[in-house]
């Protein structure tokens, strides 16, 4: 591979400075004059017919300039859909209804109405003055109740979508879709093996945890465009949802992207934003919008909660013969739940030969939920990593062996059917073998050790990039894609390796939908991986042209031209000579033209990321807490552009994993979030972990030009599974049901059902 | 010529709603978070060697943030150099001492020092406790003054530079350049001639009377960076001042460019931004300057004032056989005259056989001139003009007649050597022929009818444009021009038509040097101009695009494609067609990638303009003062993009011309101005004019797409003369001196030298 001087050094991020002294900007540091404030009204009942919305009272309070309900929104054709990512498409009367309920709340604290007044305060009280005569109805909460036949039916019109017919059941539902995908013959396979074990496992709703409540502000200009700010994962997608939602002319609408306070995929969708736009049309003010972090928690995008049951046989040698599973996945109230992601990554690692996997996507009266970090990934990989940790036992095969008989290899299909390309699963697999976190001792009593594998199959879809030469040899970025990650810096890092420039000669800017180069949101560890090709792409189109007008002045060929250092020579003759900075500068005085190289990139193959994780843990018998002594994560990164930001991607994806794992769930009642607060719902902070250590596997990827894979999704996928495992190996029990939090596991290291064990866990031989 | 659908048609302005609404954001609308407030401290005397500043009163006053002087801005390589527009470069060093003077005071009103505080009023306080020691020297005010040997310096280092041979003379002097262009033999002509006349004309310096005073902020980012809000022509023209100025790599400094309420070519130079940015520094605050209607009157750039003496000789039969000039331009304390535009101006409406043409660019303590509309040009045709009526009346040819036997056409060379391309000169003098303007009798007494013609070359330079296609088949055109003019507007009705798309569907942005492509200055009619080519290739770039992808979906060749009213369709079979909102949808959604059209244009040949006027007025013969009956602008002006746009140019150029005409004049005493405010220096307001009529000539120039020639500039350039012209006819007196306001007439038209004559002035025979 190439030698570069920047990529692959820990340069710091471009942003940190403005970000760590309270200057970046984010959507509610805007303050723009004479700004209005909305609050939102949202339904006490987790399922209720809503009578009537008496608004009176509310617009009578003084300082209140607008009160509306579903009715103010533009009417949306049935069917109508906007484009997510590539080929998704977002129901969008499913999204108008969760920005304003019209006919039902389907979940507790759906928005039903909206006021916007004079400040902040004046906007709760009115808020608190709309009368709602609600028809409360029966709610269904659980997954596995929701799929009965008898259940409440969270939409009375909706009907099973069969993914492989495409055809529609006649009684309606609220299983939104049924999914199978089937390879081989699998009662062949289960007859084969020498073991069969089957478990059930269940997850828990939990939530993303960004740092930053939703906030958006819209301005109608004079001439009617609308301008809107907004924190979101991408404001091209936010764009194309209002396009279709509000009935706005792209041309009318601009949305400007202000920095992000974290999204791990709840920030996609244009919940807010519509409400705060249709304010602003009524009142002809600025609206600003900023909700609570209690909004956040019970109201926005969760990630998705699963129950999933596996079933794997193996023979003696260690050898899977045979697989099947069903993921039933709670989308909440409105289709979109992520359990075909969930299938193939609980799946991915594996060669099977002999495969039934079966999905479903339910409706409960929950809120809708969201993309969060490997959307899918961590209850299938909860489930699947367990059970075959389970396996390898009842075989007697160690449990990294295990794996590494049975890895998914280039060449091998994945579920879904796609070949995987060039990946590094093996050669991952083997750094582990000789690695001391896995070969050193763990000494002492109520201690374990436990590895589970992660996948993600890493997004692709479009990313842009311009790059232009400034009039004194410096360059600029321009992208469309807003930076979650540290993306401004490992592209500006690519671009400096590219022209053979400084980091510190280098800008990058995030436009707004008016003038940047489109691209798809940022989210599905896409956006380093897509933006390499764009990147390299747009510095290969300058250096054309710098070649180009070299070759002018040089009096020789294109193909004689050399660049290095800023200086352009004739191949023939080194003294022949242009520098960069002459190019430069008579590219805007009288002359050349401007520099300006784009790129862009809208298909590239996945670059599948693959993980392991090991972790060492000690359980409290008094307690039932885990204390974990020892964490590992080996990744397979393609080619690590900034190792401490790829670094400080797994050990957040790691951490986030572990709280999903450990502690963080959402606890309902009757549909009712009784802890919608930091406090009650509990995120792991620095005192609960130790330090996330990271091994590098630089395996390239199959495309793209520096061989890099997105580390972003993967390491929030196998910490469920690594630290059940390891609980097992230090209390005998196993768990099936995630948080294992203290409660759970005293009960389970005592043998008690009340580990969420489901009438189907138990093991068997063959 | 091909049909349009929207060229062509009087589009309303695309930013009106928001001008007129008062929303339209301007330099001095920026409130920045903690932002103070800058104030200039001047020089009240117009030459004074400074010796020493004491600013610790001034720091000492309680909310003074910081105090600077000369010295605290980075020193300059000795001839460093920006360049301007094309092959024309920017003394930094005089900038430098333009934004702060170290040595010397060399005008009055020269800014010494500033201070940035936590309020303007105690910004301006503490800008009175600045302690300057000056050591007063003598002032040179008079331009030919200036010229003398024994003239008081400027600068006591500057020497003539012989622009001919590029070598300098040996003594200082206040001549900063002296320019020689000739052709033929001058002796010969003038002896061929059967009248000669020879006349000197005088112009007194004006401002441009913009009505939005300088205004810019500038932020210092945590990283370093500086953020700079600047309302001035061309944001990526300040970026390139300030690069060199204040040693900031262009990837450090972002210029984001604001509305502006008028520049006229005086906003171009980077004369406040240095301060604002230096004392940002110095503070970590954002600071904001902005400039009151005093300070842009005595110490911005005006107009050029001018001493001109014109010497021409004709036959009986009204051909022009000779003509000599000598042009002296004050450039007031820096160099940089418009003379050698003044000199191309006045004469390129001639042919000339024989011809002598000289320019000197003069320095005296005057503010340094800036560009203003059509620089140099409006005091040149003024001086030829009306030597031209003169010599008309010499042999008794008609002032049409005249210019129509010798005016200049395709083929002809112009006085500084270019040839001329297509021009419209000979067609427009044609239709004055028979409008009623010129034909219609004129009755009374006290009246008179004058003519004269007007020239701009029309400004090339670079210009880039970006095309987008929203995935909802609107589009975004990106661009980096300052709209002075109505661009915004026009560029937008080319697209639209280039496109076949509504103007509603069409938006554009002016983007700033981090994200826009490159453009030079707006300014120099260039802008309509040069981005006709550079929208042209964008919107054609896009439809190629389109036809790529369209070819795809039909099966058939890209060449096969054809495209109308929003649909592709393939030629041999109309039915197999594909619409623009479907290749539009696929561009973002997984597929075809984004379109975005790039255009860029650097080197057009200039698109010359000629105008001529017409005037009627009435001469009140108590008091001197005109009244303007009539007044009638006739332009070729290759194509109206947009009819009411280009007449409000052609209007209020006029109108500009006319102020400078009768009205506006500098009244300087020992190099203090004495009417720097706008009661005193008197701007013409409604009630002083008529309607001003216009007749548009439409000859294509020579290149670009649809055969437009940029408008703005020619209209201030022959008023001076067609009114001189019409008082003459009016009254039997001439005037050689702008303005020709009430108190010159009433002394001209006694016969009092008073008129400004100088001792060459008058005429005879050959």
């Amino acid at each position: 591979m190439a030698e570069y001087n920047v990529i692959g050094t820990s340069l710091a991020k471009v942003d940190a400075p403005e970000r760590v002294t309270g200057k970046a900007t984010y959507g509610a540091d805007l303050d723009l004059p004479g700004m209005l404030w909305a609050k939102l009204v949202r339904s006490p009942h987790a399922h209720a017919r809503i009578k009537q919305i008496d608004t009176s009272r509310a617009k009578a309070l003084p300082g209140v300039k607008a009160v509306i309900t579903a009715h103010d929104l533009p009417s949306l054709p049935k069917g109508a859909t906007a484009p997510l990512v590539g080929e998704v498409s977002i129901d969008m009367s499913a999204i108008r209804e969760i920005v304003m309920a019209s006919d039902k709340a389907r979940y507790h604290g759906q928005v039903v109405a909206a006021v916007a007044a004079t400040d902040p305060f004046i906007a709760e009280e009115a808020a608190g003055l709309v009368d709602v005569d609600y028809e409360p109805l029966p709610v269904v909460e659980d997954v596995l109740q929701a799929m009965q036949p008898d259940a409440p039916l969270v939409h009375e019109d909706l009907h099973t979508l069969e993914e492989a017919t495409q055809e529609k059941s006649d009684q309606p539902s609220n299983i939104a879709t049924h999914m199978v995908y089937a390879r081989g013959d699998v009662e062949a396979g289960f007859a084969a093996a020498d073991a069969v074990v089957e478990k059930t496992y269940t997850t828990q709703m939990v939530h993303q945890g960004y740092l930053e409540p939703q906030a958006c502000a819209a301005r109608v200009e004079p001439n009617g465009r609308v301008t809107l700010w907004t924190s979101a994962q991408g404001h091209f997608t936010i764009r194309t949802q209002l396009v279709t939602l509000l009935g706005l002319p792209a041309s009318q609408l601009k949305v400007v992207p202000m920095e992000i306070g974290g999204g791990f995929g709840g920030k996609a969708l244009a919940l807010f934003e519509p409400t705060a736009i249709v304010l602003a049309q009524k009142t002809s003010r600025p609206v600003k919008l900023v909700v609570s972090r209690e909004e956040v928690l019970r109201a926005t995008g969760p990630g998705a909660p699963a129950v999933i049951t596996v079933k794997a046989g193996a023979t003696q040698a260690g050898k899977i013969t045979a697989l099947t599973t069903t993921m039933r996945y709670d989308a909440g109230a409105f289709p979109g739940s992520p359990v075909a992601r969930g299938l193939l990554v609980g799946l991915a690692p594996y060669k099977l030969d002999n495969m039934l996997a079966e999905g479903f996507d339910v409706l409960t009266n929950k809120p809708r939920v969201q993309a969060y970090r490997a959307p899918g990934g961590t209850p299938a990989a909860f489930a699947v990593e367990a059970l075959m940790d389970a396996l390898a036992a009842e075989i007697d095969v160690d449990p990294l062996a295990f794996r590494q008989k049975n890895a998914a290899e280039e060449g091998d299909t994945l579920p879904l059917g796609m070949p995987l390309n060039r990946i590094g699963l093996t050669q991952m697999l083997k750094q582990i073998e000789t690695h001391p976190c896995w070969t050193s001792p763990l000494e002492g009593p109520q201690r374990g050790r436990g590895l589970a594998l992660g996948y993600w199959i890493g997004g692709s879809f479009t990313s842009s990039a311009e790059v232009k030469i400034n009039p004194d040899a410096t360059a600029s970025i321009f992208v469309g894609t807003v930076d979650l990650t540290g993306t401004r810096t490992t592209i500006s890092q690519m671009v400096a390796d590219e022209l053979q420039l400084d980091p510190q000669d280098i800008t990058i800017t995030v436009g707004d939908t008016d003038s940047a180069p489109f691209a798809d949101l940022s989210g599905g560890s896409r956006i380093t991986y897509t933006m390499s090709a764009a990147a390299h792409q747009a510095s290969q189109d300058v250096l054309t042209q710098l070649k180009e007008r070299a070759a002018e002045k040089l009096k020789v060929s294109i193909a004689e031209v050399e660049y290095q250092a800023k200086r352009f020579w004739a191949k023939n003759d080194t003294r022949n000579e242009v520098s960069l900075a002459e190019l430069a500068r008579e590219s805007v005085a009288w002359g050349s033209g401007p520099i300006i190289g784009k790129g862009s990139t809208t298909r590239m193959q996945p670059a599948h990321a693959y993980a392991a994780h090991v972790a060492d843990v000690e359980v409290d018998p008094d307690t039932g807490k885990v204390t974990i002594l020892r964490y590992t994560c080996f990744q397979d990164v393609g080619k690590a552009i900034n190792p401490t930001q790829v670094e400080g991607q797994i050990q957040g994806g790691a951490v986030q994993g572990i709280g999903w794992a450990l502690n963080e769930e959402y606890i309902f009642d009757n549909g009712e979030l009784k802890n919608a607060s930091l406090l009650d719902y509990r995120c792991p902070v620095a005192l609960d972990l130790p330090m996330i250590e990271t091994v590098l596997t630089e395996v390239p990827a199959s495309e793209g030009p520096y061989g890099l894979r997105g580390v972003g999704e993967v390491p929030i996928v196998p910490p469920g599974a690594a630290l059940a495992n390891a609980i097992y190996r230090a209390t005998g029990a196993r768990l099936y049901e995630l948080p294992m939090n203290p409660e759970r596991i005293f009960w389970a290291t005592r043998g008690n059902g009340a580990n969420g064990s489901h009438e189907t866990n138990g093991s068997g031989g063959a």
